[in-house]
């Protein structure tokens, strides 16, 4: 793959193409390559949040009266986003510096930007509830449980073959990686959360947690966009192989994050069954693959067994007053902020 | 230099330097090397703004009624802005990539993001004024216009001269040519918004303007710190070279921006005075250099020749009703958001 120039003075402020192709770099929001691009931006500006403008007084007050094992996964879940949120501020830059349309560069800086908003509030959120020690190991979590390591190097493998190879083979496959991250380790975590709030505890986390969903639902599909355009413009690739690639690495990872599931939830908290958890995890692959293309990896399971958690994601239709801030203060736009179903 | 590496199970979360460093590259805001980083981060949220939010119907009631010179000037200085806004975006990536402190390097991608949204601003603003095609030209002017292209260069050279070899020494000149173009290379054509709006004339395109050079005055001191710490960090460099390359690299630029400011400015518009232009432009580059930890290049400029300009850019202190948007609407905490002067 070749990186975007800094400036191309024979090129057209449009690109010519997603990777590969020929730009100014020169960014005019009006005139670029792709219609769903400036629409996206929109929607990623509307979402803006500020994690401490958030009110964590009654979490801080619900925290010691939660059990022991609500504590424990609670602490697991926040660890882990924390790595996963962090490591994704890295590879989008990797990727911003091959995309050479000036725009789709400009979208994956501005994700880049909201991951690292998403590391303030699990910084804050801590820094609320646990002393600073206790936060320091909670974000070291990474380094020493085994299940977490496991499926963070399924991540981190793919992003640093295409760190250190940078082929359009590997910028393909890093991208269904980011899908994997983004679209499918983040949902047992946010599961947990939203079973919290549904029972009345830890709102204002919950709330966060929320918007930061509502953030990944549209990286999810920008990363998406870039996958099939990037097949589309190039016509040399296997398509059918990397479409086969999506549902495959979905199949391993829905694995890995059944796991995980056992691990951090297993059969602790009524309101999530392991067995519906495994099933919703298995729903959530079919949608990403299906949105890359690619087939479903479980088209037996083609129905959402957590149907309560529908709710804890429709705030901004208004459709939801469980959470306490019912008013997503800094969406402004009544765009669709791409938000279909979790 | 070495880039940041993806994830480093052995390093610690607050990294060990701002270059050359190591950091496992987790993000923990409340456990970073530099006590600037965590207050910078949250002044450039507070400062977020959304460009199409700002209400340009009385600018562009107001378009036709400029001057012939003064159309042709507002569409220069918009090009010109445009151009190194995008040359900056990509810039900042590149330089994301050789941070090994992840706050800095996240201040970085919030920097980035930050220039999008001033693209943005350009886009909307050419857009509401004049049709497509139009604006298309403007924004070409960079590959047309002489004098653009030769002090456009002399940035794109430094910083391709780092990208090409990245190394420490060409780290910190591209710094040094960064806080050239950041915090001197937009500055005759803030004054002749400001001039504008002091005039009563495209108040909101100023006031657009204003939320620009307060987010630049940020970058400003971002990359002042990176280039500070760097050379704190490495007593091996000949640090008095680096701090002479600053002074005569300022002399360079302000030689520049005077023949930019002729250009643009030069005796058309009664309220900015070229003689007091070129002695604000000398008065500037001393202050960025003195904030970089070198010699002023023009010791006798010590005071502002176009005083009445601080009032445009003390919106948030209260000071001014020079502006129609009096409450700056995302501006939400209220620690020195870096202002000090133009
Ligand atoms: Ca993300
Ligand atoms: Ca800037």
């Amino acid at each position: 793959l070749q990186k975007r120039k800094l400036v191309d003075h024979h090129a057209p402020n449009a690109s010519t193409g997603i990777v590969n192709g020929r730009s100014s770099n020169v960014l005019n929001w009006d005139d670029t390559r792709y219609s769903w691009a400036y629409p996206m931006y929109k929607t990623m500006l509307a979402n803006f949040w500020i994690p401490s403008e958030i009110n964590m007084s009654n979490d801080l007050k619900q925290w010691p009266e939660l059990s022991a094992q609500e504590q424990a996964s609670f602490k697991k879940i926040i660890g882990l986003l924390a790595f996963l949120d962090s490591i994704q501020t890295d590879y989008s830059g990797k990727v911003a510096d091959y995309l050479t349309d000036s725009s789709v560069s400009a979208l994956m800086q501005v994700l880049a930007f909201q991951e690292v908003v998403h590391n303030q509030s699990y910084s804050y959120v801590l820094s609320t509830l646990v002393d600073q020690s206790e936060q320091e190991r909670i974000f070291e979590y990474w380094k020493h449980d085994e299940i977490l390591m496991e499926r963070n190097q399924f991540i981190t493998d793919g992003y640093e073959e295409f760190a250190n190879e940078p082929s359009i083979d590997k910028f393909l496959k890093s991208v269904v990686y980011d899908v994997v991250l983004e679209g499918l380790f983040f949902y047992a975590g946010f599961a947990f959360f939203y079973n919290l709030a549904r029972n009345q505890k830890m709102v204002s986390t919950s709330t966060m947690i929320n918007y930061i969903n509502r953030d990944e639902q549209i990286h999810v599909n920008l990363f998406a966009h870039i996958f099939k355009e990037t097949l589309n413009e190039n016509p040399q690739l296997d398509r059918e192989w990397y479409e086969d690639f999506v549902t495959t690495t979905f199949k391993e990872a829905v694995d890995l994050e059944i796991k995980w599931a056992h691990h951090i939830i297993g059969n602790e908290f009524p309101g999530i069954p392991i067995d519906d958890l495994e099933d919703y995890i298995r729903f959530i692959a079919n949608k990403r693959c299906k949105l890359m293309g690619a087939d479903k990896p479980y088209p037996e399971y083609a129905e959402n067994p957590l149907k309560w958690i529908r709710a804890y994601q429709e705030v901004d239709e208004g459709k939801s007053d469980f959470f306490e801030q019912k008013s997503r203060q800094y969406t402004k736009v009544s765009e669709d902020n791409g938000f279909d179903d979790l």
